[in-house]
């Protein structure tokens, strides 16, 4: 039977493309409409794993993600990163200069901002998903109306590409995390990249202490990220994540960090995929 | 004459509140449909100071800002917290039961999470602002449909409130930028917050000895964020904010900066705001 793996969004979104790529294998998608449903029927194994958008270098992380992996308690069991590819589609046999509206997702508009400053007679729109935008002009039959969306969402909604790889940035990846219900066990592979969250008060230097810690332990720090806490003024949650050679290095350093933070969370020990 | 301050979104927004709260006497806004926009009105002189969200304790900052306030040159000369108030309004003489759907933006939606739980018939809809939902309703007659947007919203658009307060972190604040076209000249009043942002290598140990360097200056942190650099993998962008009580130590920190980090960039010196 094969691997269920929950997605954000429907077939032909990034998340389905990240799901096809990283299995290397026929796996069945589960398409969910927001990323606390996703996090939901992985927690109630509706789900076996499933892949979440983490990370891109436009707006830096989704930091409501390790809410969601906080809350239904799940563990980072791998990571992706796939080119952004941006393109815009609509119903055959239309120009450009017929479209007056491009729905698409929010951080997609974003990408492709300067493609649009040509066109100031379209519209954009901002749409919960870049597949879904397209599958509703294929349903609907919506002419003058366009998508920015991947190349597989025109092929499944059949629309035509009115233009390619809109996006500014051509080298632009988004990174996502793959998502399982229990700490990813090794198995053969080298586990050698670690997310983890602590939280600190702002005094002078404290968070130089732990970074100086990491850095002892042989850590490559490859995000940090602060977050304020409710509450608490002048306290901050803080989301890193680190490479190393050596597992014994990591579990040293976090058993360092358990003195030094506190509310200290391993979201999980995975294989670093950034080459 | 007024000064012209520019706001994302409309009048009733939390944009327009934040305005409002931090001249305290009569200013004419600027309505712009986009954050971009808001840039570049302000850039042409279109307005005098513009108001810009960066940072609420959900999601972080909100980076692309910082890309926009690079591009269009602008310097940030104030700071400014609001706490979140979120309601559900509709037309008048309905109840929560005859809503169908609720349409506000995508933060006030995820603030407000944990109160929709208790009515799963409640469709939300993600939408551009939370006072452009309230107008919408008010000006299309819209019923069985509800936005959720602050008080002023409701009053301005003629809408009962059917609940009160409903965003589920009740001290929960979000944190605004004040922008001009030319860095604030000391004002009689203590400039003692500024925002950096800087390059790094992530080499081992190489954003400890920035950050040791900002302690030795007796600067503290309170916010730092970082963002892949596209094309240059390992490659980084730090977004830091420090607060300081005497500007001579920032401008000695800021030297040695210049030594050891690429891209350094000042968005701007203000006074510290948060309380």
């Amino acid at each position: 039977m094969n691997k269920k793996i929950g997605i954000q969004g429907i077939k032909g979104s990034f998340h389905h493309l990240v799901a096809m790529d990283y299995y290397h294998k026929d796996v069945e998608v589960m398409e969910h409409l927001s990323f606390q449903e996703l996090a939901q029927k992985l927690a109630a194994k509706e789900s076996d794993e499933a892949v979440m958008a983490i990370e891109n270098s436009i707006a830096g992380s989704i930091l409501p993600n390790y809410a969601l992996i906080d809350e239904y308690n799940l563990s980072v069991v791998g990571e992706h990163y796939t080119p952004v590819n941006m393109n815009l589609m609509a119903l055959k046999g239309q120009e450009i200069a017929d479209i007056k509206k491009v729905f698409s997702h929010p951080m997609a508009l974003l990408q492709c901002k300067q493609f649009f400053k040509q066109y100031p007679h379209i519209k954009l729109i901002e749409d919960a998903d870049t597949a879904e935008a397209a599958k509703r002009i294929h349903n609907e039959g919506l002419k003058k109306v366009a998508a920015v969306a991947s190349p597989a969402a025109a092929e499944m909604y059949d629309l035509e590409i009115l233009a390619r790889e809109i996006h500014t940035i051509k080298s632009n990846a988004t990174r996502f995390l793959v998502l399982g219900t229990e700490p990813k066990k090794p198995n053969g592979e080298k586990l050698d990249k670690a997310s983890i969250k602590f939280d600190l008060k702002s005094e002078r230097g404290s968070l130089v202490s732990v970074l100086n810690i990491l850095r002892d332990c042989y850590l490559d720090m490859t995000k940090i990220q602060s977050l304020p806490i409710i509450d608490e003024p002048w306290k901050y949650s803080f989301f890193v994540d680190v490479t190393f050679e050596r597992p014994q290095d990591f579990e040293r350093a976090i058993d360092v960090l358990k003195l030094m933070t506190e509310g200290l969370r391993i979201f999980g020990i995975y294989k670093n995929n950034l080459s």
